[in-house]
């Protein structure tokens, strides 16, 4: 049985669904942070920083530090900076994603900006839209964190950063660029922090569409874990499988 | 020559370009008056009352009152009042679309609306798109007032009513009815207000995409003028002509 050495891991549905933790999830990284093999988890949650998603791993007893974790709104600050390191940003969003392309030392300007960002942003005004539109239109660089077109929530599925995304690539015509699973990118650049060989790393998330694509997309083997959206059900509608499936992560304690 | 006895008049590109008097186009319409030819201004505007419009357009000398406006939001009210007169409706919109639906007598609801409308709204929110959101998961029919992607202004193209309602649409994969041209479901009912038969009425404006589509979609004759959107070059690009054009309304003002 092949063993890995590095381990990318989904948050929402894999480690905790809303504020309740998933006890096995827990032990599993435990036993990774015990055995020293590095993992790293992966999230398309834009709107917080790693530091704060570190407090609610720890606030769990998940053994991570803001070092474990890696968000789409880093992997954007990234992109961006591979390609303009004196980039002007516009930006739609959260404090996560704020504070990622601050720490990059992008300057932030409007209409005229470079780059165009759109994180989910739960204060959106029809001004923050149109300056987004006028800023593309102009020839703005158009990004978004993420696709995910809801949130589920404890009201229900709320709309996500995809569907407010979709107000300036309906209005403009232009199509962005997601950084977000399932889209490689987050992937290799998350693969890059980890330090561990693609073929050496496994993906584990809840979601096919996101984490298991996103696994896919990037060459990364990928273990589904049915704790979250994706139902054993569900998964016989895809042609393409996961590399492994599980019902609950505390089957892969041995594998370890 | 075919002489028409109704017309259906597009407003912006065609009257007036934002805050100038298209002048060829008020003496047309003030032909129209004169020789007692019925008319009626038809608009995917939904923010504004229809005493609203025919103020600007007395403003401009153009002779209307209220009664020669049929807007959007006046043909979504009656959409809905056709298919249940006692409905609850939740509404993301300015005074137009509020203001029509108000006089129709419809009771405003939240998540449990039976129909979720939306038109125009620069003071859009979050918890707006939420419930809306929430409301069409819900099993409400969803309908927008028109499909413009944008809105022209001096700062330039902004979002229109299509693109926000792409939030909605995109988050819920729930594609809504859409009541303004180019359907033609408010050319049918202007038809109606109207009170010309269809084949002796003519359908003016100056955006191929929308006015001239509508009136081919109700299987009205069109005369596109050229004066807004369409020029004569972008027109080359489409198989179907309008039945007429013009460079301006002057040019018709005989064929009246």
């Amino acid at each position: 049985m092949k063993k890995y050495n590095g381990y990318l891991i989904d948050l929402d549905g894999t480690m905790y669904r809303g504020t309740e933790c998933i006890a096995e999830a827990r032990d599993f990284v435990k036993e990774l942070h015990r055995k020293g093999i590095p993992y790293l988890f992966v999230t398309n949650n834009s709107s917080r920083t790693p530091a704060q998603v570190a407090e609610k791993l720890q606030s769990f007893g998940v053994p991570a530090t803001a070092e474990h974790v890696f968000t789409t709104s880093q992997a954007t600050a990234n992109y961006i900076f591979e390609r303009k390191p004196d980039a002007s940003v516009y930006v739609i969003g959260e404090e996560g994603i704020r504070t990622a392309l601050e720490e990059k030392g992008f300057t932030f300007a409007k209409e005229d900006a470079d780059f165009v960002v759109m994180g989910i942003d739960r204060s959106i005004t029809y001004e923050k839209l149109a300056i987004a539109c006028l800023a593309v239109r102009n020839g703005a660089t158009f990004i978004s964190t993420n696709a995910d077109i809801a949130i589920p929530t404890e009201r229900g599925l709320l709309p996500g950063n995809g569907s407010l995304t979709a107000v300036v690539a309906v209005s403009t015509q232009v199509q962005p660029i997601f950084i977000g699973k399932p889209e490689k990118v987050i992937m290799e650049q998350a693969l890059k922090v980890l330090g561990i060989p693609r073929e050496e790393t496994l993906m584990i998330g809840d979601y096919y569409d996101t984490d298991i694509m996103a696994g896919m997309n990037a060459g990364i083997d990928t273990l589904l874990v049915h704790t979250g959206v994706t139902t054993k059900e569900l998964l016989k509608q895809y042609e393409k499988q996961p590399t492994y499936t599980v019902d609950s992560l505390r089957e892969w304690m041995d594998r370890i």
